[in-house]
Parts: structure tokens; C-alpha cells; sequence
């Protein structure tokens, strides 16, 4: 009988080419969680994830799933995963699912998180998990800017370079929640949405901290948002400060 | 003119054989800031920190000073320190201070945290950065034994074990402070002492997670302390969720 097995997964991306499998000699977690279900279940298994990560970017909640015809108990599939995978993953739970599930269509909701450093002064503990921002930000500023993200918008304008050529592509989303919090010198900008462009976050990020150091002016974020043009946006903030906090369904 | 110069230091400790320089072919945090002091100011430099810290551990507030005839300003020294060192290793703070200040003569308190992920499941982003700990914690009862460790002691049960056979070594200390914080499925052991043995705090949160899960019972503390004997406290928690947060002076 066919089973459909939902794992939850915890990642830091430093040293992976993204989650997505790529050509031969990119290290990917798909790839990396693919090759250990082989040899648990000694055939191929198709593992599905609810969306890509970049280079460098990380998970507290990925979510993947992966159809089986084996018996094998749920917590056997989570230890036996754990005990092989490098200590970069962790599979935090295995689940049975109904069979209709699938990691990336069923998905309502993600969340991510872009950690901020802003002190001046470099970073050594958390440089792998945080941008280094050494200029003043105007806060309130970006905090009022930001709701204009908030709600359904055709979010081209924050799209990846690359990809805004195609035509036909829905780039329609809806940002159900953004929040800039701040903890002693840490920022937390925590956005949650019904599905993501490539890179948006990140797009998004970087014209944030480019209104918060006033070099972009109010309003900025109507405009740019009206022009469905990636080149009115800022700049694209590094991968290392971004993590997949949560997929919801 | 002699001038003494004061450094703060963040240092991800993951790789390095601890802060103190040893025999070759070990990598020390002392040695790789040294070797830039010297190739600054092309002279040997003595460089002398606030303590050790053991091989795995951190810290966000190590402090350190060093003599010099040069006038090169604190900002240039900081920037070029920084320019030099690996990533590892960030001068938060370079400053001009009296003659007679010691790093580890003067200083008059230091606080260590201690950072336990406390989750059935392992732990892949900050796993060099905390001590995974998967059962259950009493922590009214830990921060109820905790107290009896607050104020002046002799803790020479929480020494090292290989120290503890020197006679005549002064193991008295003053624990200024003691909290026990949880948020989410983290928990954060800070100390702050005037001073502490080898291992005294690896070995108090060992022993404080041995009484949090109920392995050993309430009134423990007091008696180990009253033991003045190694044996008759907890395990030496891992290196790697220990952070020297600041040195005060």
C-alpha cells in the first residue's frame, strides 16, 4: 500500500548549493536527503519539497514529502534519516499524510526570516545566520513603509532580474503579515505570504534597508510596487541572513 | 611613549584549540590575533587575556590588552586587526587605557552564558553554538538548587578534575548572579562570577542539568559543595554551548 510521508525539515544551507537538485557536483539538500531514502528504503524515492531555497539560505521548517510502499514506522524513517544525513540537516519530524498531500501545492503559507546585525563592527559568532548592516536605520521609517507590502500586490517589481523577462508569469502574491522587530542589535524582518517570487524576500529586504538608511525616500515601496519593473527596486540582500521558518497548510 | 591598548573580541570558537597559545600545530585565538599585532607593528607583541577559554567555546566579550611604542591610532589598529584576522575572529573595540590596566588583574567580574536547546530532535543550525539536551527539564527545581550556588563558595567541587589534586590553590569564588531564562526551546544558564575555576561553569550547568531531569535529588548542591571533592558533582556539559559574554573592569 502506497504511504505519503511528510518530513519536517531543519537546515543550515552555508555549505549547499540550495535545496533544489542541480547538476553533478552542486551539494544540495534534496539531493543530500534523496541519496539517504535510497538507501533506507533500496529504491529510487521522489522527495518533493515546498519550494526552493537559495545558496546559503537556511530552514527551521522546510517541508518535503515522499511516497513509499514500505511499512517502515514513521519514527524509524526520522531516525534512520538523522543517523545518516550530515549534521547540517535534521529531520525534525516524519508524519503519515493523506496521499493527497503534496509539500508544494497543498502549501497556504510560508514564512521566512532576514536577520539583521546592525552594529558597527564586524560579525564572528553568527555570520553565517545574519547580514552585517553597519549603518543607522530609521526604523519607524521601514516599518511604515513595509505595510504598503502587506496584501495582495502583482509583485513583479521584487522578482529576480533573470526571470522577469518571461511573460505569462503570475507574479501575483499575497503578504499576509510583515514585521521588523528589534532585539539589542539584532533586526528581525519576519514575512509571511501564500507563496513567494524568486528572491522576493531578499529584493524585499534589500529596498528595505535602503529606505531605513534614507537613501530611499518615502513612498518609495507605492512606487516601485507600480512599476512591475525589477530595476526601481534595491538591491538583492544576501542569502546567509535568510531562513525558511515555517510552511503551513 | 608606552601606550596599553585595551581589545574587545568576538570569537566563533568552533575551530580553535581554545584562547591560550600551545604548542605548535594547534590553532589558539591568542596566536592568530598575535600574528597580526606582530605583522602591524612588525615587533613582537605580548598579547594578554581576561582568561582562558577551553577549545570549542566562545565568546562575544573576551577582553585582552597589549603594550606598544607605536602612535597608530586605536580605529586604524581596530580596522587593520580586523583586515587580518579570519572571520572567526572580530576586534569589536580597540581603546587607549592606563598603564596599569591588566586584562586579567583588573578585571573585577565575568559572565559566561550557557546555551541549551532543550527539543526531542537534533540540531543542524546552531548546533556549534548550543548543547542539544532532548529530555525533560525541572527548571523550578534547577533554579531552586541554582541559589545555593549564588554568593562567596569554595568550589572546588566544580574545579576541573586533574586541578584538583594541587594543594594550597585559593578555589573560592563569589557568584554575583545566576539566571536560568527559557524562550522557545532554548534555556540560557548566565553566570556572572568574580572569577572561575577550569571548567567550573561546565561543570555547574552539568550538574544543574543532572538535577533538571531528577537524576540527582533536591539539597544536591549544597552538598556537593560541602564535599569540596570533583567526584561528587555532574558531568562537564560540552564546550560548545559556552559563551564568555563580558569582562568587567
Amino acid at each position: 500500500m502506497t504511504r505519503n510521508i511528510k518530513l519536517t525539515i531543519e537546515y543550515d544551507g552555508s555549505n549547499f548549493a540550495g535545496w533544489q537538485i542541480q547538476a553533478k557536483g552542486f551539494r544540495t539538500v534534496q539531493d543530500e536527503i534523496t541519496k539517504v531514502l535510497r538507501k533506507i528504503f533500496k529504491t529510487k524515492i521522489n522527495l518533493l519539497g515546498s519550494g526552493r531555497t537559495d545558496s546559503g539560505v537556511h530552514a527551521l521548517g522546510q517541508v518535503a514529502h515522499f511516497k513509499t510502499e514500505s511499512t517502515m514506522p514513521v519514527d524509524t524513517i526520522k531516525r534512520a534519516l538523522n543517523g545518516n544525513l550530515p549534521d547540517e540537516i535534521s529531520i525534525l519530524k516524519a508524519e503519515e499524510v493523506p496521499l493527497k498531500f503534496h509539500a508544494q501545492f497543498s502549501a497556504k503559507e510560508k514564512t521566512y526570516r532576514y536577520t539583521i546585525l546592525n552594529r558597527d563592527g564586524r560579525c564572528s559568532l553568527q555570520r553565517k545566520f545574519c547580514l552585517l548592516y553597519p549603518y543607522k536605520l530609521n526604523l519607524p521609517l521601514m516599518r511604515q513603509e513595509a505595510k504598503a507590502l502587506v496584501g495582495r500586490h502583482d509583485f513583479k517589481s521584487f522578482q529576480a532580474k533573470d526571470l522577469s523577462k518571461k511573460k505569462f508569469m503570475r507574479t501575483v502574491r499575497t503578504i499576509k503579515k510583515l514585521s521588523i522587530q528589534k532585539k539589542g542589535d539584532y533586526i528581525y524582518i519576519d514575512v509571511t505570504a501564500n507563496g513567494f517570487l524568486y528572491k522576493m524576500v531578499r529584493n524585499i529586504v534589500g529596498t528595505l534597508l535602503e529606505i531605513g538608511c534614507e537613501k530611499l525616500p518615502k513612498g518609495s515601496i507605492k512606487k516601485i510596487l507600480s512599476k512591475k519593473n525589477r530595476m526601481y527596486a534595491g538591491y538583492t540582500a544576501k542569502p546567509w541572513g535568510l531562513t525558511l521558518l515555517e510552511v503551513k497548510y
